[in-house]
């Protein structure tokens, strides 16, 4: 461990109460970006973390990013909270980014503690409950933790720190990339690396370091047919249903092992690497973990490592719905005239949004074309997102390797999100820049969900971590 | 042309302004049975019909049949009402059934006339729009309407008449079979033969005997796996996902040119003999008919015959939908954990429920077991109604055919109809009688839908239709 980090980890101990009124605090105001109700305490998130961030000695300050509509309204944008501490030619400059919004709540939902309160589990679990205490106030609140140790204890940081927090990741990052893109050479220019911490362990056990995400491809496939809904009784056996058409187009995308039956896409897969396939081995993780998740024996093989492929370095294909069909409860006899089929693709490197829909549309175009239907087909990409991946070996992911043995005592995982998280590659993207993804909270926080928590020991010793990696990351060699 | 009829006939061709006001006075009474509000009306109609059945000489009583839920309340059923006029052993005896509830009808879903007002069409098409005018209480009251002649006229009917009225047609004829069971040796004991009027001409133009019904099987496939809904994102490509599974299976139903590929089934269809070929080939009917209705071209062939046999004398099967998955506009990339598709198979002779459901469940348990998926699939028959057909050289309906050349000048087309009537087959069944559907209304009188008519020359010709058939069934040898 850096020697000069020792000081900080002492304060941090000392202090663990005050960081978890500080986390109380923000927990306390409930951010929805979401939902028009809640504007006022949106902005009164980001002036509190505002305040916080000038307290702690940083050049920081609120920006306005443009406007747009909310449940029907047209309303500001919230600020994004940019802040600057350190200018020193000889560090390192690290970005960092978090987000200060948070998913709706509502204890009829089916919360066992109050949403907006930062609740200690009575049971002396540790766990501390409450909307944002994961998701993603935790990880900020242990930045100003680390802050805070330094200016109490007159400490500079050992690298320069530019900080990005927005208060729209809930409701989808609106004009972010539009932001990163206009400040690339004012207020980004110069950083070294980034650092995210707004995903989760795998488990509920093992520190990790995230270097992947998937993108995703969501497609509908439209058939149309007579121009209104039809009586199964009077016109049944007389013409071409759309339904009919549909679901065999759907069929022929994917096999229930999960084999995706698009012609040409695996060939884009990029190779397995010696070194990925290491990381992968080494994963702490059991198929029994996603049996506990799903709760079922549905997983498709029993081998760990394919598994764990399956969810995070390569494609899948899901079928997700019908549009304009029969779907209440109980029976109706309509032959549907116009139905769209959903299903999505989670890309992988090196799949693009373009070359996997060049792929899909001339795959369903002829599939359609052999069913000698007289019904009309499209194929459509709804929304595209391209798949990242960092190199896990840039002196960034080695600092917090280091970081993670010297606070959790051992090696992190090697991890990669089956999901995306947009703002990581407008970032690498747009600024060219080495992004480190590293979890503060454990799988089982539940995010998006109710009852979300964050471990106090994990509050604590992501402080610790945040610091830490900071200490490893000056001291490292590029 | 029965030389005893001429009187009735031209008591008609008199009273034609009394006729619709007799009808406009029925649609009035907003007898819906779907729904509480109308309660009251219900049973105003129920009333008014039974007084008018006295009035006109009719032995009539309302009957209580027992109580249902209807919006969550227990309520007593509408009352069936039952009437006899004659009762000469020398006389044939003629059960007729007609409804006197009606489908809801609100101006806001698009009339364009008051919903329970019969309103002339003021362009002079002899249109008369209001809920109820065609289904049922025009053919209803056109029975009156050859009761009240003959009242007036001093004669006696020609055969024996018994009646049947039930106010729950529209909402399921709860009880009704019940009640048709227990009187079977009662009430209904002597009947010879049955006649209904509660469907339509196949086009616009042609009278037509209705000799058919296809029946109904419904069946839910039910796909099980996790338990509880995913995140694509998360879980696909580790687990054997419900929608696949269902979708293949879906998928293995029916070819786009509407063959049934469930093994067995076709097998158990009744030979066309050829006489039942040329009654198809008699009914006066193009294949652009159906273009006009479905408003495409989607026709699976040109060929006439074939198109009705399609609709009339062939099984369909349509799939109607999915439960459990997305079907919302937009995007969601959910992993549904348990999904319904839906589906009907249209039974004809020789198809019973039970011979098709064997075949259904056997096959798509067998083609399940071939995906190799570890999710859990069961086939489930939700409703099953039995097809229908009759003896269409029974005395009865060369009565009836020789009524139609009498009052249309053409002989009728024989039809049949590719939905069920439920009641036709209670009767048939229960009672052993030969039924007779025999329609007042046209094609294009929307029984369900907005702007309900009947046209003013099928009501007064029905009124001769229904009398004629009486003196033509007296007169017919058995």
């Amino acid at each position: 461990m850096a020697a000069e980090a020792s000081n900080f980890l002492k304060y941090v101990d000392e202090h663990e109460e005050d960081f978890i009124q500080r986390l109380a605090k923000a927990v306390s105001i409930p951010s929805v970006s979401g939902n028009i109700g809640y504007i006022k305490d949106v902005e009164a998130m980001a002036e509190w973390l505002l305040q916080q961030l000038i307290s702690l000695g940083v050049k920081a300050e609120k920006r306005a990013i443009g406007q747009h509509k909310l449940e029907g309204k047209d309303v500001d944008l919230p600020p994004v909270i940019i802040g600057q501490l350190g200018n020193d030619p000889n560090k390192k400059t690290l970005l960092i980014y978090g987000h200060y919004d948070v998913q709706p709540a509502l204890y009829e939902d089916g919360w066992h503690y109050p949403c907006f309160e930062l609740t200690q589990d009575p049971s002396g679990s540790g766990r501390m409950y409450g909307r944002g205490s994961t998701d993603d106030k935790g990880p900020i609140m242990a930045w100003l933790n680390v802050l805070e140790a330094h200016q109490k204890l007159g400490k500079e940081l050992p690298v320069n720190l530019k900080m990005c927090f927005e208060g729209m990741e809930e409701n989808g990052s609106e004009n972010l990339d539009k932001f990163i893109e206009s400040e690339k050479n004012g207020f980004f220019a110069g950083a070294d690396c980034m650092c995210i911490s707004d995903n989760y362990w795998l488990n509920t056990e093992t520190p990790c370091l995230t270097y992947g995400l998937r993108g995703i491809n969501y497609y509908e496939i439209r058939v149309n047919g007579p121009d209104r809904d039809l009586h199964s009784g009077v016109f049944g056996g007389t013409i071409h249903e759309p339904m009919t058409d549909l679901i065999l187009l759907m069929s022929k995308l994917v096999t229930p092992a999960g084999e995706i039956l698009i012609p040409g896409l695996k060939d884009l897969i990029a190779p397995v690497t010696d070194e990925e396939r290491e990381k992968f081995e080494a994963i702490h993780f059991g198929v029994k973990d996603i049996h506990a998740a799903v709760g079922g024996d549905q997983t498709l093989t029993n081998d760990k490592v394919t598994t764990l492929m399956g969810r995070m370095r390569n494609p899948s294909l899901s079928l997700h719905g019908i549009e304009g069909a029969f779907s209440a409860t109980g029976s109706k006899t309509v032959i549907p005239c116009s139905v769209k089929g959903k299903f999505s693709i989670r890309l992988v490197p090196n799949l693009t949004i373009k070359s996997v829909t060049d792929l899909v549309v001339k795959y369903l175009d002829a599939e359609f074309k052999k069913l000698g239907s007289k019904n009309r087909c499209e194929v459509v990409l709804g929304h595209g997102g391209e798949p990242w991946m960092a190199d896990f070996t840039h002196y960034s992911y080695r600092a917090a390797h280091k970081a993670t043995e010297d606070v959790y005592g051992q090696a992190p995982d090697y991890t990669r999100e089956g999901g995306s998280i947009p703002v990581t590659l407008d970032f690498a993207d747009i600024l060219g820049l080495n992004v480190l993804l590293l979890p503060v909270g454990r799988g089982d926080d539940g995010a998006h969900s109710t009852d979300e928590k964050l471990d106090r020991d994990n509050y604590i010793r992501g402080t610790k971590l945040l610091g830490s990696y900071m200490y490893e990351l000056a001291a490292i060699s590029k």
